[in-house]
């Protein structure tokens, strides 16, 4: 039976680039070798490095313009710590939209003062921040761009006067945004991008080198930009899966593709939430809604069993809601079909029918 | 045609284990989903952590014995960071067998005090010091207990009265040891467990938590204890490769078993390189060899080209020094078979015939 994989991450991923990675594993590149067994200085394992770096870039619109990117490891929490580590050197301003924004703002106060400019904690996250002010001599300004917990996306970004930097763990190579406007921004790759295992880094080299501070060098993004991402072995099959899901986006027409199926899905689950009765969105405000995690709840709780039996029986996979907001929580990443989506929405027509 | 590979890291792992993670990309536990897809929540894989998690420290022998095992990102090159901040008070004793040592040292002297204890830098590493003194006051001792790139290996550990550390990312699982001498074990996955993405970490909890230090998160071993293994996402992948590495091992006897087959290659190949006038070692000290990577040179140049051609048609891989030594180091991890040396060892007989 087909499944319906709406895991929050890591999370479903294209069947070709599956069918690909698992042949690898037996043979790399008719070598006759393993992917997991190759040298990672090996000819054929630095090309997948290169060409993954540079789609990366392609893709964001960003080769040519000062930006270098890396596939490194510990996910975005070690990014937490490696940005403030590297950019804080007095003063940082945070906006806080979620569990991740926390957690960076948390790591970043271990290297520095951190202004959290806004939040919506008191409101458990359901919704986005917009009017508030960056000191205007903030070192740089971090913010998340997806909140996968709550299911709130920022739909625009403030102009300001210093470095932006961006968590896209849960929206990066989804929609077009004009990624200049960003001088950093980074991604655990288990979302839009690959496997768990590695995370990318697209920086602005020019806004590197300029504190004083001693940086260990796994920390340090400058030896990891000298060594082209190759300062210690990196996570080999992330990468290379990481290259192989990035191939597949540009041959089905890049990020500008992608967005138009992206808006057609959670324009058909969202437009169910809001007509069935027996559904409401935990998102306080429609245009804060993400276009990657919608979070909804039943309206009566009496039909949980008959819900969640049949969306089940419908072979759909991680649907329910993350513990911090309850109920659920439908993740649509770039490689889930429509067609998954058509069937979560017939469940829940079929729920109401049954209500 | 069959390839003998011989790659320093990552490098040869056991071709069931191949099979069996090529299968899980496409399908695992026959759930529908693929390995690289599903939750690192999900009870499968949670399942898949504790496991290569209780296989790692029963292949150890430390079960039970107040040790815990985390799976982490960011290689033995993060270690050599977190063991300082999480371990490094006033003052700690290294010795120095090689670039990681040296690395490690390098990478401690930013957090406190580090004493060299002894190195044989002098003599580009080619052998394991053995007199020297730990100052008593020294936090903790640490050493590398393999050299992958020189070839050099520990045959035995000091007796000290502080906590013992060892870099064993490059013998790890292949020989017996009184593993309860060492309070913390480190090791990148990529030789003798997994593929590249993972590095085990066995820690004494006792050792921990004894300093006054801020520490971040990700750098926290006690954080990681405290979220088993899970405080953010882990390579998922390469845990569960390294899961079936571990029960390979495991089904073949344990640690007792594949020492007999890595002694039995390291003899065969040692034998040679000690009888053909044409191939001479690099180890000083025959008692210093490592039974992993042997490093050797040609004692006539003039046949580096009919060397070369030879063990390339032989189909092996992986041959080349590093680039700090030169000539050539033929690694035997657990997974090489003893024909895979034997095919080197005629190869070299070859050579010496056609000198």
């Amino acid at each position: 039976m087909k499944k319906h994989n709406y895991s929050a991450g890591p999370c479903i991923l294209p069947q070709s680039v599956l069918n690909m990675a698992a042949a690898a594993v037996l043979d790399f590149n008719n070598g006759g070798l393993s992917i997991l067994e190759i040298s990672h200085r090996s000819k054929d394992f630095v090309a997948v490095m290169e060409n993954a770096r540079q789609l990366a870039l392609e893709h964001l619109q960003l080769n040519d313009k000062g930006y270098t990117a890396l596939f490194l490891q510990g996910g975005a929490s070690l990014q937490f710590l490696m940005t403030a580590y590297n950019l804080l050197d007095k003063k940082a301003a945070y906006l806080n939209t979620g569990t991740w924004s926390d957690k960076a703002i948390k790591e970043a106060r271990r290297i520095g003062e951190v202004v959290e400019v806004a939040s919506s904690k008191e409101a458990n996250f359901n919704y986005i921040p917009k009017d508030y002010s960056i000191p205007s001599d903030a070192d740089y300004f971090h913010c998340t761009s997806n909140n996968t917990i709550f299911g709130t996306q920022m739909k625009s970004f403030p102009e300001v006067a210093m470095p932006m930097i961006c968590d896209m763990s849960s929206d990066i190579f989804s929609r077009q945004l004009d990624f200049s406007k960003f001088d950093m921004i980074y991604a655990g790759a288990q979302k839009n991008m690959g496997p768990a295992g590695t995370t990318l880094v697209v920086v602005k080299n020019e806004i590197l080198g300029k504190i004083k501070r001693d940086i260990p060098a796994m920390l340090d993004y400058k030896v990891h930009i000298a060594k082209d991402s190759m300062f210690n072995t990196p996570s080999v099959y992330a990468v290379y899966v990481s290259m192989l899901t990035l191939e597949w986006l540009r041959d089905l027409g890049g990020i500008a593709a992608i967005e138009q199926q992206n808006n057609a899905k959670a324009e058909l689950l969202y437009n169910e939430i809001d007509r069935n009765p027996l559904f409401e969105g935990f998102v306080a405000k429609p245009e804060d809604r993400s276009a990657m995690n919608a979070t909804f709840n039943l309206t009566d709780d009496g039909m949980k069993d008959t819900f969640d039996s049949l969306w089940k029986e419908a072979g759909i996979n991680g649907l329910n809601g993350h513990r911090s907001v309850g109920g659920y929580r439908a993740s649509m990443y770039n490689a889930l079909p429509l067609e998954s989506v058509q069937v979560l929405v017939d469940v829940m027509k079929m729920t109401e029918n049954k209500a």
